[in-house]
């Protein structure tokens, strides 16, 4: 359960109906099968306009990771495995191909984040586990990009690692706030672990300990040349703002009084009145630091009332994705090997419409026009498509068909990378700070109705003509096959 | 990043202001002055009338394996903290003493769950990380309670892992849940480092690698005796219910038809159809599993409808907590060691009046009625008073203080366990197994009108007279000391 348990792995962090499966397969032997299912989600995070991807660095670090220790398999003899299978398990390693978006993508709905071409049972055995770093990552990185599209140019530091669902979660959500635009993290192992920019200055049980602020803020300055004090101990006003002045006076050039920090109580108007102060007592370049359960509303709601914060503290509501506290996405078989060698495309219907799969070996394009250097859309073409060599491309709704366009001089963007090729890494992770701004770069190729934080327009995600088709085609056949295995 | 770094350890787990206060408190030379913190959340989450803490196990892990790791270290001194502080670092270890309540205990809002005891800097090094995992994992012991409150005896699985909020919570979480009530894990790594029950048979993935739901579940069951095929992968009523029975049949006695489940559709009209189906072909032994985002909201109305489902599986809406998915545990500092060695008791003043702490050193004690063997409410004192003693208790509601009752002929019992003495840990964690049946029977103490899921009555949590009474003095010091320290 600790770090330090070696035995233990991450093989085992799946559904035991994984395990099944995969026996069941391993048993027909049609477990080396080669197998693509697609990684995607069906619907945006928070009504947002889309969705900014992290993960793939820990996917990799997952995948890199792949085997069963001893006690994992002692683990299944026990839960009545058969040795012949477990003794598979054993030497079983990651050996497929990955295709995935880079970290800090935008992506939307139905669009495939992953393409994994595998042994049925490698695929099969790593679903639970990339879906639940995909889910989470990219759920917090979106979240975060919504809160950095109100805060603008000021910076926001993420402070929620208390909040957090567990040590993971604090650790991996932070880095997916910094790809989504955060500044800076309070978790420090964060900092060492990923590089990320650390911030964090005292807390209210540091006055509690002298009892006194006048006391308190000397000390904290003592050791510490960068000042940001927390003014809201006991009464931010009257005690703490005027507390914080008189010490950084009396300490003059010895610290750099950089910030207050005020965590309680009505920011719109103590954030007002302690600029005042600040200002009065000349430290025009002091800032003021916010936080208290933040998040995009009430960033927006501050600075609309013209609340006197440079600098926003976000915990909770970041962290937790607290408005929506799951992404949705599904990892579906949308192809296999059949008994002859010949990949056969499957599908997923469903009573509800939204769950019916998009079979076939696909790629996604980003159509950028060339003239306004923004997207018109994403598109899903079949792996031999080529739409970069096309002149003029029919995009079209994939619900309503309706709604249709045609777009020439353009140029399609594969945004899929090879990540992994028969096993082997081929990809070497970017550093965050790079995500970032390639996050920011994409984000740049929308336009603005894409990017409101409120009812924002939808963006297209398009198929292409022979991908609709064999969708349309495939959805008849396993209509017609199952209704007519039923003979009671 | 993953469990194979080991030189990576969970110290720097934490806030960078802690940190820094810890340096300060190092170079101020008060950093072994004993101090105490107490971990409580102010208001019970979901609107529930209780909570269930669970997190104790996780605790007690990460303080045996509290060190600074020399990549730690040479990562404060990148950050630039002075070498003799982080000398000082290099040996820190637990030494304080930790009083807890027991995993699966019933909480609520303003009780102190932990207590702990240590010098300053130890204390304040850990906040982050406990607070950290007791919010979370109280959190979904409290939701899965919940959901089996409205479940009764029919069993619930737990099957978020693509939905947790990263690797941990899936692990942790899914142990909370079954604190909370639920009978089974999917993750088969809980079931390993825990020894949760596991579950889990096929998913749509498996019909789809066959295109066939025939074949698929022939084929899952000439290897797995129980079968629980899932009927929704194209049509429930017409394909895959009737298909699932004929298999059945053809295999009689070979299998176990545990089940079946449906995953998506209208599961209260599919469930009942389906059962028709079931019975009509004389399996009326046959479970119908039901899953597709349920928590307590859509369990109570499908059951309110005649849904005829007999096993709940749990995912997204439990193990995130989706409704609420944050507590809001605090750590707070409530008495010091001062100069002259004597402890004085601290307090956090806001003009939240919900945010003011309440001073000293306490004991929190739950008053159980002799006679109708039911609690009367929390009771919270100092700890040198013993309400066990005494004939009468007046206890009296903290912010209503005219709300009050005298308790005659009652049991007074310390919900605090003594986990570690003096940094070394006196107490040995029980099963999983035993906590889950003494949350159970923990439960069994309140009325049910402290247990509706919704609006439920206000449970008591009390503070003795003493206790009340050095809380108010406490206000009054605070405020004095803080106002005429500020003279500009």
């Amino acid at each position: 359960m600790m770090k330090n348990d070696v035995d233990d792995s991450f093989a085992l962090h799946t559904d035991l109906y994984q395990i099944n499966m995969a026996e069941s397969y391993w048993a027909d032997n049609i477990h080396t099968k080669k197998a693509v299912f697609d990684l995607y989600f069906r619907k945006l995070p928070f009504g947002n306009g889309y969705a900014i991807f992290a993960g793939l660095e820990r996917i990799i670090e997952y995948i890199q990771a792949f085997y069963f220790t001893e006690i994992d398999l002692d683990y299944l003899k026990e839960l009545g495995y058969q040795e012949d299978f477990i003794e598979f398990l054993r030497t079983i390693r990651f050996t497929g191909t990955i295709r995935a978006m880079r970290e800090g993508e935008v992506v939307f709905g139905n669009s495939p984040i992953l393409r994994i071409e595998a042994p049925l049972i490698e695929a099969q055995l790593m679903e639970s586990a990339l879906l639940n770093i995909v889910n989470y990552q990219t759920l917090i990185a979106t979240k975060a990009s919504r809160i950095k599209q109100v805060a603008g140019d000021q910076p926001i530091s993420e402070l929620g690692t208390r909040r957090a669902h567990e040590f993971d979660a604090a650790l991996w959500g932070t880095r997916a706030a910094y790809i989504g635009g955060f500044s800076s993290t309070s978790n420090v192992r964060a900092g060492k672990l990923f590089g990320l920019p650390v911030s964090g200055t005292h807390a209210h049980s540091f006055i509690q300990a002298y009892g006194d602020e006048y006391i308190a803020f000397h000390k904290y300055a003592k050791r510490h040349k960068d000042c940001v004090f927390l003014v809201d101990t006991y009464d931010t006003l009257n005690s703490g703002v005027p507390t914080a002045i008189k010490v950084a006076k009396e300490l003059g050039n010895k610290i750099n009084f950089a910030g207050i920090r005020i965590d309680s109580g009505d920011l719109g108007y103590l954030s007002k009145e302690a600029r005042k102060l600040l200002d009065q007592a000349g430290f025009i370049d002091t800032k003021i630091y916010a936080s208290n359960d933040l998040d995009e509303y009430t960033i927006m709601n501050l600075k609309a009332q013209g609340a006197k914060i440079d600098v926003w503290g976000v915990g909770t509501k970041g962290i937790t994705a607290f408005d929506q506290p799951a992404l949705g996405a599904v990892y579906k078989l949308v192809s296999i090997e059949d008994e002859h060698g010949q990949m056969r495309d499957t599908i997923k219907i469903s009573a509800s419409h939204e769950k019916v799969t998009t079979p076939g070996i696909k790629k996604v394009y980003r159509i950028i026009n060339n003239y306004t250097k923004k997207s018109e859309g994403d598109y899903i073409a079949l792996a031999y498509e080529q739409p970069e060599k096309e002149s003029e491309l029919h995009m079209f709704h994939p619900v309503h068909t309706y709604i249709r366009k045609a777009v020439k001089n353009f140029t399609a963007i594969d945004l899929h990378e090879v990540i992994f090729e028969n096993g082997k890494l081929v990809y070497e992770c970017p550093k965050v700070q790079e995500i970032q701004l390639f996050a920011k770069l994409q984000l740049d190729l929308l336009w603005e109705e894409y990017k409101r934080s409120l009812y924002p327009a939808e963006y297209p995600v398009n198929l292409s003509q022979a991908c609709w088709d064999n969708k349309m085609k495939n959805i008849e056949e396993a209509k017609k096959i199952n209704r007519e295995s039923v003979i009671i």
